[in-house]
């Protein structure tokens, strides 16, 4: 592909993400964060992207989360060499990888068990910054009461290499919840035992220097509770429709990823098809929202390859639109490239670093 | 990866195929297809696998089905040259590289509209084999009436450089029905319908040489109906939960397609969190089947990078569990790699050659 192109004439489905935009968004939650005291740590588990990483740390932030292993392989492979995983890390072979990337960059991990404590301090060679996941109620990971938070930060101790750094806590699945009013109240009362857990640590002896956690839908609430010194904000710099359909507190962000799409058959009255389907957007958050192009038509899934907009004043056969994914992370993962959009010019392309890499 | 290393040595998740099932499933499509006189030309969006289209060439396929333009470029470069293209090539620049990839290998494409042949047929600067897509009566793309099917062919045959190859018929939303007297019946059904717009064609004073479709729920009532006389069948290499819970007509096949994964968190009774979640497994389809290390047990989605095991005897922390996609073709679409199972030990990969290769 010769760059710049104009956006018209790019094979679709592409992924596009606005550059002016995306600026305005990680300058944005940077603002915010400098304004509130609070370190940002954005999950880079949203973008896999290493030209994405840069910016946010150039921006200001610590340095970046990763959801996987291979995730924060690969970024480091592209020179981002500050990350905190924020999933369990529990095999032996795992392990072993993780010691290796230890020893390259600056890196963090949760623990949520004992036994996986004293894995982890069998399996390192050199110090590691672990983290204690502290489970809010959804019982995907964490330690699920105050008494097995300190059980871990002594199991974490004894093991003499690993060093408690402090706790994550990860509301997820209030993140989306659309009342602000209501998402509000659900997180002041989950603030509210993620003291009990501290109080805990602290009356045990144990230090926690750091409390990281977060989400787009949830961060101002956080940063007003002053419960965490870290956030860990991933959609922000692109918004999506799920977060887009949320009453959102904080900085204003704008939606930065798209995808764009072509109609490849017309023959059927009030519905026409585009070649962009369920390989090319995520399925577990509804549907796209149709932008331009056929902005009073809506989509609906029709295949692998193709999904239908339904509406009285359609496109015609050839013609491009524009969608915004509703769930921006995993729509990230179905491609290689974003193609980085100036005005109607593709000024060049980022690949996805980490695209796949969920290991 | 040193290879051949054991399959309890990946890292998970680790998109698994069984080598011998693949290779029964293969001879058995291949087998029913000679015995029935019929041409057989898989359907390639399912592995998107230069490895696995050579393997069904040399079992006696006439080539493949792509469903997109850059699926057929990844597979040419990589030495698979017989490609039919199931999906509408609509735009200019789309058409251009048609016309590029129509020189290199023998290529095929469906149209649906007398306005697509025109284009196609100025776009090309040679012989090119097109198909008439007819709509099942899905709506998703096809000329919508005997009538209409006849003034394409004449829309083909003006551009003096497009040749009618056949008709393509794909009764896709017809594949799932469960039950097989069901799937027969609405089959029966939509075939007569077929037929009479062959006959139109045909009247008309057209040859229709190839009637290509059909699937995996439909191929053997296709055959038994004697209305095609090419297959299209993809997910027969694999199966998976979608076709498992199908009553499958003709020769037996056997699920050939996995992902493995690794509990990373235990310390809620009743529940375990795997490593696989909504980036591991497309979720268009239902949800995953646990077929070993806790069958009794079941998966729910609890995040892009995790899921849950549900039940009362349950893997502990850092243990193996194998699963079966619910919808294979997305789900490969995920993957960069497959890992090919000997026995218990992967003996090489093969990469997903045409991974999110969709415009």
């Amino acid at each position: 592909m010769n760059l710049p192109l104009l956006r018209a004439d790019l094979p679709t489905p592409a992924l596009i993400v606005d550059r002016a935009a995306l600026e305005r968004n990680i300058a944005a939650m940077a603002a915010f964060a400098a304004a509130h005291g609070i370190a940002l740590r954005p999950h880079a588990k949203t973008h896999k992207s290493a030209d994405i990483a840069r910016r946010q740390i150039a921006a200001g932030a610590a340095g970046i989360c990763c959801a996987k292993l291979a995730e924060a392989e690969a970024l480091a492979e592209e020179g981002v060499r500050d990350s905190h995983l924020t999933s369990p890390v529990v095999t032996a072979s795992a392990i072993a990888r993780l010691a290796a990337l230890n020893r390259r960059i600056a890196l963090s991990v949760v623990v949520d068990h004992p036994v996986n404590a004293r894995l982890l301090g069998q399996g390192v060679d050199a110090p590691l910054r672990v983290f204690i996941d502290v489970d809010p109620g959804s019982h995907r990971t964490g330690v699920t009461s105050p008494a097995a938070a300190v059980a871990l930060a002594q199991a974490i101790a004894e093991t003499g290499i690993l060093r408690l750094a402090g706790v994550q806590y990860y509301c997820g699945s209030h993140q989306h919840i659309q009342s602000l009013a209501e998402r509000r109240a659900a997180i002041v009362e989950r603030t509210a035992y993620l003291g009990t857990v501290l109080a805990a640590l602290r009356e045990a002896g144990f230090a926690v220097p750091i409390v990281t956690g977060g989400g787009t839908g949830t961060f101002a609430i956080d940063a007003s509770l002053g419960a965490f010194t870290e956030l860990q904000v991933g959609s922000y710099i692109f918004l999506d429709r799920e977060y887009v359909d949320c009453e959102l507190a904080g900085p204003h962000f704008e939606p930065a990823l798209f995808v764009d799409a072509t109609v490849v058959s017309a023959n059927t009255p009030g519905m026409v098809t585009i070649d962009s389907g369920l390989k090319a957007f995520a399925t577990d958050a509804g549907v796209p929202v149709v932008l331009a192009g056929a902005p009073a038509s809506r989509y609906v899934f029709t295949g692998d390859e193709h999904g239908a907009l339904l509406g009285d004043d359609l496109p015609e056969l050839g013609a491009r639109v524009t969608l915004m994914p509703p769930h921006c992370d995993p729509t990230v993962n179905l491609y290689d490239l974003y193609h980085v959009l100036d005005g109607d010019r593709i000024a060049e392309t980022w690949p996805v670093t980490a695209r796949g890499r969920s290991s």
